[in-house]
């Protein structure tokens, strides 16, 4: 008979992680979505600038909500794991956690970055264009080095998830 | 006594994706360091632009060399082990391989988004600007690109070595 299930990990240790996941990607979405500039241009004048007007942050956002879901199903899971002292869903969750984890951090690395790259070039260009949107600029940063600390912590569940795989010999 | 490692997928597997890898990193590379572009501005007259001259470019060209050099390794420990039918290492190897694939993957999945982010909202601002560098553009969206699906396959490999880990019960 296979063995039963079992993670490498404490279940208490998994939550932990999973709540630093979501702290940082909360924090990540209320600053993205709340970021707002005022570009001032001999050119063009008072042009209101939002996430939205730029590729990068819109999928910056659609990542940090991905991971925010993905986070608060797992923590759920977890929660029911530490009160009942059984694993939700036995043999066939380790696999979902396993590709979910992978999927996930995938989507907070490229999310993240996308967004951070942008913002570090962005930094350059408006200076030499002479616009005054560093503020808007500084806190999308933020958003993104929040999002890719969150993509940290999935990483090192994905790492747990691994390890908890059933070995086919 | 503990079995011997193995291997999920067959080694000539593993092998067709890390040439596939590699096949798109190099391609990725040989684009980026290759791509120039003259910006012809009425403000700044003519100016000369390489991958150099932003950072989320050369964080691209550093992790498809990061990619290169990983990847050409893991070929030649996969060569190693068709011609000998021995696996070079043994247990330890199984441990480096998974580390390895999932530092890696990041490696690529962030150097890929942070370009791919920044020219998708670059090609909108050059055109506000009336700069004439979209072939460098393209160029570099197109390395930024091969880099992404060098990561997919990294990712593949990733999948293989975390079913290889031996199970801790």
């Amino acid at each position: 008979m296979a063995p039963p299930p079992s993670t490498v990990v404490s279940p208490f240790v998994s939550l932990i992680v999973r709540i630093l996941t979501f702290v940082c990607l909360i924090i990540s979405l209320i600053l993205l979505t709340t970021a707002t500039g005022t570009a001032s241009n001999s050119d063009y004048g008072d042009v209101k600038i939002k996430f939205k007007d730029f590729k990068a942050f819109r999928y910056l956002c659609a990542a940090t909500v991905i991971g925010l879901v993905y986070t608060l199903l797992q923590t759920a899971l977890t929660l029911i794991h530490l009160s009942t002292g059984n694993r939700f869903g036995g043999d066939g969750l380790v696999y979902i956690d396993f590709y979910g984890d992978k999927v996930v951090s995938f989507i907070l690395a490229t999310g993240g970055a996308a967004s951070f790259g942008m913002t570090q070039d962005f930094k350059n260009l408006i200076v030499i264009e002479g616009l005054d949107i560093s503020h808007f600029i500084r806190t999308t940063e933020a958003a993104a080095s929040l999002c890719l600390l969150g993509f940290l912590f999935v990483a090192i569940s994905s790492i747990f998830s691994s390890f908890s795989l059933p070995k086919r010999a």
